[in-house]
């Protein structure tokens, strides 16, 4: 069987059946970022991403600078460590360049980096160099978090479903300047208990499935109430295409009250569009104005089939 | 200026340059793996490094399978926690993969990598998978030490220079199959006075040149001692090609001879090559046949020039 055959996640979960880990790590692959136990209290949070030429980004477009590739290496990461509540702390940079690529370009990623790295209080520690065929990029991230960790699995029937700021038309920018959102999560989970969170870098809707799967329920979401972006053409964008990297989450009934007058937080809205009911995993979608279900089909960006 | 014009090091220093860190980061780019302080005796090693298809093996030949690369991918960066004093703990995987390739190469890639992990003890927490022109890999680890770390700038006069096992012809089987050394590393440790240690990725020559240069000495190797590998052709390869992934260290005067007597080490030999003298940074080559002494030129394995 060929990988362009299969589904990512179909290969990712044949993957971690070949890994046993020990029981320090709490949760390895399969969720936004892997948790460690150190101490009591205290957890290590570890995340990797690649952004690589052609499949990632393209060179020679007028859009796209080579600090834009490097800030975005970082802020996918980042991405991961807020969608589990952390704190990100350390990053190691891979790069693999063609020997034709000139060193301001290079340094133009690692300022692109740097920068992004300041603002967030990340230090690039070290990292490896190498020659290659094209402009490949690997960063890992390692983070923080208490014993509130914010996993994908916890989610329960009667809480609320939310999203941070606005979905879908990402690929017209956003998806090279978004704002990862770690103050956000941060200050959500220390006054509301937030069951599940997730980012959503592969669409609305597979990224509601994954919580939805790991949790063992149904996500309902009011087609209504998606907060679009400007830029998005339809609501279809912002259900299926990918890095818009806000976050989703579940709220504990009691506290979706508490969420909606909270917000904006940091001026990002947080906007309350669906519920988590009882039933096998999948994500329905509710036109209120036409008081109408659908079961949605679980799909969006997926890198091999 | 195009990065084909110049050297790996001075391209990773200029690098270096852009990156500002914090005080928690005692190390960051420029030795083996990065170094951060956690608690008081407590530091974080953090390391990556990455395996690209034409660049650091080829497909499609008898010799290596997917379960080597696998295996050498998580290897070499336990080599730089052994050359630190540290023990490797956790480590994420990125794949980049052709949608041609077979899912079971990618599960022997991470069969290679799993069993490994298991006789050093090291979990894989996570990672990233993509679709990918070439195979392209990497893989990030975070290990732990106490506080004697051992760094590449502690070298001083009058000290011995020894190395672990048999040096030259790793790209005969060596450089897929080498036992990275932290057992080795860690008993030297907690024996003797280790003033630096580093592991040989780039060939002796250019490796010694990195502690001379971090430590301000000069390195005289005597090239009678040095211990060949029954696969070696020539002291040339052992000099200068790279990949043997053995321990290059420096130990206090009044401590050469215990290490001497202690060796070998898990039936690794533990050989006395050389001297650590007063000087500008240059590594000198002694035969003692003749009793000639040649400064020798530091060149060894570069990505780029």
């Amino acid at each position: 069987m060929k990988l362009g055959q299969l589904k990512e996640t179909d290969i990712i979960n044949s993957l971690s059946d070949l890994i046993k880990n020990s029981q320090e790590v709490m949760v390895g692959m399969g969720d936004d970022a892997a948790v460690i136990e150190k101490e009591s209290g205290k957890f290590i949070l570890f995340t990797t991403d690649m952004l690589i030429q052609d499949i990632h980004f393209n060179l020679g477009t007028k859009d796209i600078t080579p600090q834009d590739i490097g800030r975005k290496l970082l802020a996918v990461n980042l991405s991961d460590i807020g969608a589990m509540g952390g704190i990100p702390k350390y990053a190691v940079v891979s790069a693999g360049m063609p020997k034709n690529i000139s060193l301001n370009f290079l340094h133009q990623i690692y300022k692109g980096i740097s920068l992004l790295a300041k603002g967030y209080k990340v230090d690039i520690v070290g990292g490896d160099l190498s020659s290659c065929h094209k402009v490949f990029l690997n960063l890992a991230l390692v983070g923080e978090v208490d014993n509130n960790i914010l996993l994908r699995k916890n989610a329960q029937k009667g809480e609320g479903v939310f999203v941070t700021g606005e979905l879908g038309g990402s690929r017209y920018g956003k998806h090279f300047s978004f704002l990862p959102r770690i103050e956000e999560s941060n200050f959500l989970k220390s006054r509301f208990n937030i069951s599940s969170m997730i980012d959503i870098s592969d669409g609305l809707v597979k990224d509601a499935y994954r919580i939805a799967q790991a949790s063992g329920v149904k996500i309902k979401i009011c087609k209504n109430r998606i907060p679009l972006s400007k830029c998005a053409n339809s609501v279809e964008e912002a259900l299926y295409e990918g890095e818009d990297f806000e976050l989703l989450f579940t709220v504990e009934a009691s506290h979706i009250e508490g969420v909606k007058k909270s917000q904006p937080i940091n001026d990002i809205p947080v906007t309350h569009i669906g519920t988590i009911e009882r039933g096998k995993p999948e994500v329905i979608l509710y036109d209120e104005n036409k008081g109408k279900e659908i079961s949605l089909e679980i799909k969006g960006y997926d890198h091999f089939i």
